[in-house]
């Protein structure tokens, strides 16, 4: 029997926090038909509402140092702010939306990360799905919309990557469903020359990707992003796509490398 | 046959921001056994949030003026750092809790309160549980955390009574559960004198509350709790009880009045 399909697309931070590119974002996911799961960040709303708390923002190669005061800002604005507020919407628009940590019904637990070489603070590396729980939850016709926070099962809540969450996600799930990861950002998808749209690479093996980074064309936010994608590919995930939010079937594909 | 019992206990927000307040609840509420479900408050937490981010806080009557502003913060503070504080906590004691908000499956849909005779903002007035979703929740196992928000079936949240959800909660559950509510805080029970701990009033009828009422020993915010609990007894509920988060089984019994 042929496995179902599940589209489990990741949005973040600086799509949620605008309407102009939160409403196409919200209008492409509601009309994909079938199972969905919707992972999302929201970073920059975090960043700025710690400001208005006092609470500084330290990055250290562009990950969030999570101290005990910015644990509770992500826990916040990730968990209320912004899921409550995309499953509201996604509601309005007749997808039964229910938002989910990874704490909620335990589907997702971490282990804190080893204060060596980098002490990053409360932030989790994952080392559980429940892909029954999701996937009961799927089974139910609701759909999971991920905040990137997971817990430690002693009571504590995690702050972690949304893309990692996704790909983590998809590769759990990929044993029962046929699964189509895409990361949905402000760009088109993976770009030879960030200001040319017309420079797109449509599609990107993983010798691509290495001979991409060791020239210079990909860089920064992209290479992690990339990395969680070919992994998630040779982790049993049929599809894995980096596209526009506006644009979920469109983008950059990324391909398995040929036998 | 005879209904399954479902426990459902609404527990304060001065008991919550509290550790040694709180530790004592959690307890009690992991040890009950079967079908349960927590909802929370978070008022004093939202207060001081909205104090650190420059949001007036307004009360009138006793409930909260939700501004745009406050819709934000009670979004954050009740959906996100309580809510999801209390599911990580109570995973680690073994309740597999789920947190939800009335968005989530459209568990609780709401209307605007009217601005007449008093403009509450973004208050929510209870119009529709969702009871088929809950009752598929509690079935597989799972324990919900129901925090005091509800959405309007149009994109937005609002912010919504704690006592109220419990009871409409408990209300529209009882059809399937024999259903014993419990609103848990601070103090023992109904008193006679809130200073003397003998005083507690081990059960009360709907005309012992009025002559209560009358002569000026109930008042103030024991108020609305116990219509809230009467109109639950008069609507199918089979027990509710006023009592102290440490002890759910002790307190005051709400007893409909003799035929």
């Amino acid at each position: 029997m042929s496995k179902e399909k599940l589209n489990i697309v990741k949005v973040g931070g600086a799509i949620v926090e605008k309407e102009e590119s939160l409403l196409p974002l919200l209008k492409s996911f509601s009309s994909l038909s079938g199972n969905k799961i919707l992972v999302h960040g929201g970073g920059k709303i975090a960043t700025a509402i710690a400001a208005q708390l006092g609470v500084e923002t330290q990055m250290i190669n562009g990950r969030r140092v999570t101290s005990a005061e910015m644990l509770k800002v992500v826990t916040m604005v990730y968990g209320g702010l912004v899921n409550k507020n995309l499953v509201a919407r996604l509601q309005s628009m007749g997808v039964n939306a229910i938002g989910l940590s990874g704490a909620d019904m335990n589907i997702i637990r971490s282990d804190k990360r080893p204060v060596e070489p980098i002490d990053f603070g409360f932030v989790g590396d994952v080392k559980e799905v429940n892909a029954k729980a999701l996937s009961d939850i799927i089974g139910s016709g609701a759909v999971p919309v991920l905040a990137p926070l997971t817990h430690d099962g002693k009571g504590t809540m995690l702050n972690t990557n949304g893309d990692t969450i996704a790909a983590t996600v998809a590769k759990a799930l990929s044993s029962e469903y046929d699964v189509t990861l895409s990361y949905c950002s402000s760009t088109p998808g993976v770009m030879k020359d960030l200001d040319d749209p017309d420079s797109l690479i449509k599609t990107i093996t993983s010798s691509d990707f290495r001979n991409l980074v060791a020239d210079g064309t990909i860089s920064e936010g992209m290479i992690p992003k990339l990395e969680n994608a070919f992994e998630a590919i040779g982790s049993g995930v049929s599809r894995v796509v980096i596209t526009s939010a506006s644009d979920i079937d469109g983008g950059t594909t990324i391909m398995a490398d040929p036998e």
